[in-house]
């Protein structure tokens, strides 16, 4: 009954900002920090990363395509060797910060349009995944169920953390339900956390189409820039506590592959 | 009779290249790499850094201002606590593709505007020392003596460094001539080498007004954006060689404060 | 009693938004528009110029150092024709979007750090009115009153539009209070109300040491990036056309050399 | 036998050159400039459109995908509307620095992954087209002849000028022979002079396999990056007016949708 609740931040671009990261840094127990290249600069990551330190929060490197006007999402064809380049300068680059804040960082996640290749296409997953180990071995994914990241970092003898989208519906095949389908976003921030303790208790999860499949996640996303956000974040660790459960940084819930 | 051979690499930014990286770092001790903000993106970071790992030079970071257009000689007027954070990402960056090459970095000197306000200003000296070391206390400074920088970093117990401009006039205070002055920049190849062997010997240099003063260093910078850069590396090597000297990395040349 | 209200929009960058460009439109006569360097991207400016037309509200290019991260608040040293070069893409960039959404540029205002230059060094100034009267001579200047850049313009035969800035104690010699004095900044939108149109009925206006000093100016700025910004505009239009005034474009209120 | 000479130019970034500008400038008759977004700055720009004026060459805009670091070698997925708007923001940005310059813009083309894209898929080829002929409809199109940008261009009632490669091969389609083929290069500048000639003479080409095709061009482009790309040009003038022929300005080539 130990479940990480993780959340993407340190999302400004110099005098921008999206999420209340302070606010959210004091409800969840990891934090995806944006490395510079689809939002996030030195000062805003610095500021991050302390008060994840601060909080006792487990500090991620969220890596994406060069692309601060597109905040990310839009794909940019490179060639495999220029991405892994490009996610280690990413990784160097928040671990320096890390490092003077004596903060270390413990997982990593792609983002955006990147996010979405490393999950479904097995070349650009192992691309992140031997960069980041040749990095650092001890950086954990944190994966979908069934995404080519998670394979590709378990073949390379590394860590994942399985992440719940606690907001979204799922389809019989473990996937996403593509927004565009019924069920596919849940709003109901009382269905969202019952849905996670029912995740935590049973390892499983109701389809959009009624069935049950397994859902064997260790962390549960909250998406930083929705209104309810910290309303949210309170309220499941509200409810997670008092069922029982607790909250554990990602970094003691690591699934090396066996 | 030790000296290290130092040169600016890495200079280039996607499809641009400005020095013939490959075949200076054949003749060069040490390279101090740009990290993305006055040049150089991953991509040639990498290569950067893997050519001196294999002809065992020693890898520095040339941090700047973020000012690729500028080539990083325009002064940004920028906070101190910002500064710092900037450099802090610079370092590690290059950190993080330096692991994956097994390689580390073992000086660091500021670029272009930025370099000349850490020679100038205490405030800047202590902000880019202090940066630095609180990244890793291992890393030298590489300065001109009597810098602010050379001071900020003895002040904080940091190494330094001490780099002679072998093609520049010093003035009897032991700065650079400006350009303006009669033998401020000295052209003839021959004249350069006999210079680095008389300041080798000597610990000495004639100034530009007849005087000798004492010059301490253990580097000797080559300009690698000029016409002879390639030939006068062959030759300095070559003669001080031939003068019982050698060449040795910069690391094995680090002046602690005492 | 004839007015300009003027607003700086299109401050977003990418997914960020700063201001509620939208609903302020509605209510000012003129805005000046970011032109990608300290803020705004071709989309956004797209975006804000149709906004600017469908409400008939003036258009201005809002120049700026090239600055993103620091929202063009930090000076950057450039050469004088390195400016005008910078100015000139600025402004011919607004002027590409701006001809098909079949809008014009009927002024311009530096934006920060280069206000802040324009309004004090003459040389500078001089760049920003010459480059930006090579563009287009018709393009006038919003301008501080007694401003380098007021003079500048009027000295190579531009026209000036002279701003008022409602919520900022003014000095006697015409200056704004700097913000450290008492009186500097005033937040009473009532207030703010009353001293417009004072200004308008007198222009004159009372310092913050209660001396009276003409201020005789044709456009007043709304900050948009101010909680009350809606609010006071929606005031200011209010009282003025009450008080017998008319809210009228800048480019109604050009004042020509004589 | 009139003919227009192209090349690509200002394709430098702050520090960094790629071509011999200068010298080209006396060979040609119009040349594309980079617009800030795959190559070129203000400074770069406004200096290529001088030299231009100089030298009565046509000043076209050579627009590209937002991509300094891939020098617009990677295709950036983004949404139509958000291309076109990119396009007006750089042809403007051109445009602004021309009119200082006494210079105007008579023809433009997309680069890199955006040229590839505009030749191959119709849609972005009308978002490429309608854009540029919103910011100016006399402004021609530089094509390859059976191109997605030839027919949107006309089927908008645009001008086009169609483009010989004068150093590579053709297939029998029309279409450009992939590198890996034979006689996909033409290294031979006798051999390059020689076929334009004979495009010149008889409007048809012969292609890698043998079949002769119609080549209905007005225009020959030099690549700029290239070791002989001054002598080939040098070559190409006195061969084409030894000939009897004119080498003339891309303006006067437009041929009208009919």
């Amino acid at each position: 009954m130990n479940i990480d609740i993780n959340s993407d931040l340190g999302e400004g671009f110099g005098p921008y900002t999206i999420a209340n990261d302070a606010e959210l840094m004091r409800h969840i127990s990891s934090a995806n920090v944006a490395c510079g290249y689809h939002a996030g600069d030195p000062v805003i990551m610095d500021r991050t990363i302390r008060l994840a330190k601060e909080h006792g929060v487990d500090l991620g490197a969220h890596v994406s395509f060069p692309d601060l006007m597109g905040f990310g999402r839009r794909k940019i064809d490179m060639a495999l060797p220029e991405l892994e380049a490009h996610i280690l300068y990413q990784l160097g680059a928040l671990h320096g910060l890390a490092r003077r804040a004596d903060h270390k960082i413990t997982h990593m996640n792609p983002h955006g349009a990147l996010g979405n290749l490393a999950s479904s296409d097995p070349d650009v997953a192992l691309s992140v995944a031997s960069a980041t180990m040749a990095f650092d071995p001890d950086i954990a994914f944190l994966v979908l169920p069934g995404s080519a990241l998670e394979k590709a970092a378990l073949d390379l003898g590394g860590q994942v953390v399985r992440l719940f989208l606690a907001d979204r519906g799922y389809l019989p095949n473990g996937q996403l339900a593509p927004r565009s389908q019924a069920g596919a976003v849940i709003h109901d921030p009382a269905l969202v956390a019952e849905r996670v303790l029912s995740v935590l208790k049973t390892a499983q999860v109701t389809t959009v189409t009624g069935e049950v499949i397994p859902m064997p996640v260790q962390s549960i996303l909250i998406h930083s820039d929705t209104a309810g956000a910290v309303g949210l974040a309170t309220r499941l660790r509200h409810d997670i506590t008092t069922a029982g459960g607790a909250i554990t940084p990602l970094s003691q819930q690591k699934q090396p592959h066996t």
